[in-house]
């Protein structure tokens, strides 16, 4: 038996993908040009097919990037000229804070300490924000920021360009896109796919702005959102983007479509429980997360209570069964559990089996 | 028969890339954490594999990027504060110029009429130019710079940090990369590989330059020349890289050098010179570049002369030989025929044969 990955991305690779790969490898998909009608027919179903799993409002265009890493700094290039502010409770958002920063942005933050959410009435963003940033799940310490609230802060702070990074959290957050201005994610977590591609979604109002900048700054010149927005309205991007990456990501999303979103959701939930469950009632694991509301679905995180981290996931990886170590300062007393698409419910069931045996 | 690309990037897939791909999700590499030391171990191979081929000096350092078109960008943010110096002759040299504009440089430049390179002797870069950028090799025009002229722009100008375009030129060309600061290409043209990676090769000087500019302005962030090397230095990358396409480079590279580049040269000249021999006595066609020094032997380029080049095209299409149309303006009048390594003797006498029937 081949290993199965619960990690939080690189990932185990969605079940078709193998499939797809051939197929594309026959048809020499990754030798037409991606000038040709070929590729911006390609691009069109991925436009389609992203747009009808995410129920994108009609003023979302969809861009693609060499990976959500990238999609930090063009965000805040195009769309900001001073003023951003950052829900941090991680290393992600962390990360968007530091771009902001790198940038030279007036950047402001609410931290909170790792492995906690935020209380909506903490989030006080001040007037004249361009930017505020917030990350619906973070991979670092899986914490989640439930939708409701991310939809609340839109009613409460009007304002600002609402972006959302929904890296690890995407197809399964349900985001109501009418309610946030952007949002982005890499490929390689909740796609199941081989890691190199970004995908950045955005509305009319953050192009609106993204047109007031140009011309008064450096708004990320070739890789800008108006420069990446001109090619997308001929399906087309403004380099030689990741067509391996694009066609794989049409198909799984398509497969998705297939199986329906909603029955997505309810087995991520469903396979969250177990382990949710496991880690409440064992008494050598707990959660990390105290708040059982900011519990990430899709990145699981768990205190190792009795030995090092690092044995239970040699342990575990020598049954075939690879999760991934805590992250950074967390990497000796954590183990993190992604829960993504690609792995089935008797897959978890055989870790949390694996994992109760321990 | 599957059909043979003639197209100058997206290009024919090197013959050894499904073989390396199937290796790879059969051993599931694309779930592994780029972080690991598995994936250390293939950038560390990649980099003991290219550094082979290309005969890199020590002091060369390795990176990888989206794609060549993000090194134009990360080159002049991270080595130059205020002056460059452009030899443009055709579209990709002309946006090299245009990044080192959008980035608010003083950028100068020789420009030539496409179709034309340059005479030595042309060429005068201001005292006090960082980065004094060359394209070895114009796909959009098919002329080359022939490496000895590349080699005597150090001698008379030492001063400028020499960035070298080799991405359509690579591995053929045989740069002495002792006498030049920086070079790039992106995989999908002479490796053959699917397109989204961009590879920066990139010595001390150009590190001692980036090191002075760090702090005093924007140089990239995450994505700095200098970002790049701390990483580097762990065989590690700033975000999640297009692992695949590293794989994919290491294994093409090791196959390259298993047949020895200077194999692949004398191949890459004799099919080049099949084309051109052609195209001197044809009198349907002939090279579009006139001086026969300045004619690439990577991607050649040919006047259509009684039809439009659409039909030429569309013959050969319908006969199993996809060959590139003329760059922008050019498109009615011009074919490309990219003559990468993936493409075998064989296969340019077919295209030849053909080319002569028409």
């Amino acid at each position: 038996m081949a290993p199965v990955y619960f990690t939080p991305g690189p990932a185990q690779l969605y079940p078709t993908v193998a499939k797809h790969l051939q197929t594309a490898l026959d048809k020499q998909v990754f030798s037409q040009s991606h000038r040709s009608q070929a590729f911006k027919d390609l691009y069109r179903r991925a436009d389609e097919a992203l747009r009808a799993l995410l129920q994108l409002p009609a003023d979302y265009a969809i861009y693609f990037t060499g990976s959500a890493t990238e999609i930090w700094e063009r965000s805040l290039q195009s769309v900001t000229a001073a003023n951003t502010y950052h829900l941090v409770n991680g290393s992600f958002s962390k990360k968007y804070l530091d771009h902001a920063k790198w940038l030279g942005r007036n950047a402001q933050a609410l931290q909170v300490p790792f492995g906690q959410g935020f209380s909506l009435e903490q989030v006080q963003v001040p007037a004249g924000t361009e930017l505020l940033a917030v990350t619906q799940n973070e991979t670092s310490s899986g914490v989640c920021m439930p939708v409701a609230d991310i939809h609340s802060l839109r009613e409460r702070f009007p304002e600002p360009l609402l972006s959302v990074d929904i890296v690890s959290g995407a197809p399964y957050a349900a985001l109501d896109f009418g309610k946030v201005d952007m949002a982005f994610f890499s490929v390689q977590k909740g796609f199941g796919l081989p890691a190199g591609l970004g995908v950045w979604l955005v509305n009319e109002r953050s192009r609106a702005k993204a047109a007031t900048l140009e011309g008064r700054q450096y708004t990320g010149g070739h890789y800008s959102l108006q420069s990446l927005h001109d090619q997308y309205q001929q399906f087309q991007t403004p380099c030689t983007p990741n067509v391996l990456d694009i066609y794989l990501l049409t198909h799984v999303v398509e497969d998705m479509l297939a199986k329906g979103v909603a029955q997505i959701r309810k087995e991520t939930e469903a396979k969250a429980q177990q382990v949710y469950s496991f880690l409440e009632e064992s008494a050598r694991f707990s959660p990390f997360v105290a708040e059982k509301a900011h519990r990430s679905p899709t990145v699981l995180v768990a205190d190792v209570l009795e030995k090092p981290a690092a044995e239970v996931i040699a342990q575990l990886k020598a049954q075939g069964l690879v999760v991934g170590a805590g992250y950074g300062a967390h990497k000796e007393k954590q183990i993190r559990i992604a829960n993504f698409p690609a792995v089935s419910e008797a897959d978890m069931g055989a870790l949390v089996s694996r994992l109760r045996a321990i």
